[in-house]
């Protein structure tokens, strides 16, 4: 069995953005060798995403504004409780848990299984700062 | 290392409806010959969901109107930016998210490894038209 | 290829709590002698959720509140179709699809591949009776 295992790493420059990430990933699988397999994309940071939708940037604002009304930015510690810690990023990891950690995508023939219009992105949900997406490729 | 690739093909006559196909992939995971492994189920498309739940009528019911509530339909480019491309299906991209792209279930001897009432669902949210799963067993 | 499966049981003596299993998940890791490959953590229920996320007590008393305004309880059969089978667990269905069913995490040199603040969790909405979440790891 074949694995590689990668980390991307990079600043979202606004609390809430996203990046499409494919290519990026799509350069690992094919570094791998790997022909048949799985191939493992996360957010290692607990305020962020890796889904799978459409690159086309209406859609993109429309969840900046839908996860915006399911968890609303609040810094106070009266919403949310984990803002008493002296973090203001609660809504962050509540954005995250609709949005997803991770996706697995299949590898056949040497490449991600895609249909026509499936696109990585990373969603930052509480950005400005440095953050890591791990890729595994293991397969044969 | 095994593995066996397959796409499921169908045409859901509603815009949005659900379908039990846990015997479509259970075949495919026999016809594998993977004892140990695991098996990867997505939708292709970006308004349809794979999910695991149960296959209780009324709870799928229950799920149509959630979704409806949390994502409305809405045609007009006011509420969803992503319907000014000209598309009328932005809520579909949203309702997906809840449920989810994918499923990833183990294989023990031989079989899905399910506990006593896992059912995976194919979920449409912009049906009437056909629509691809594909299903990636690997293992040994 | 190497491949191990073991069942996690427990009886969360609350109807919704949360438990930090990693360092039992972990434990399984290192027995599985893998040192490259894939871990997944599913809850073989379908009405429990395994995700991950910041092991924060605050953050926790958030999501129980945020999941009950997403899909609140009601016993009876009028919100919730599923309830006129006689259960009255239907919000549990729904909290679990908002958190998701499991979650694959890397191995990478023997470890669980983790971010500085990962830690997974079993999410109970239906409990105080027994659970098992299946941790099956893969690779070699």
């Amino acid at each position: 069995m074949k694995s590689t295992t990668r980390y991307l790493t990079f600043t979202i420059p606004e609390r809430m953005g996203f990046r499409n990430i494919t290519s990026e990933v799509a350069a690992i699988v094919t570094e791998s060798g790997v022909r048949e397999g799985l191939c493992l994309c996360n957010a290692m940071h607990i305020t962020a995403s890796v889904f799978i939708n459409d690159d086309e940037p209406g859609l993109i604002n429309d969840y900046r504004k839908w996860l915006e009304e399911l968890a609303p930015f609040d810094a106070s510690p009266t919403r949310y409780q984990h803002n008493r810690t002296g973090e203001a990023n609660a809504d962050a990891h509540h954005k995250r848990q609709i949005m997803g950690r991770e996706v697995v995508v299949a590898i056949t023939n040497g490449e991600l299984d895609f249909g026509p219009w499936e696109q990585i992105f990373y969603g930052e949900f509480d950005g400005c700062r440095e953050k890591r997406v791990l890729v595994k490729v293991i397969g044969g």
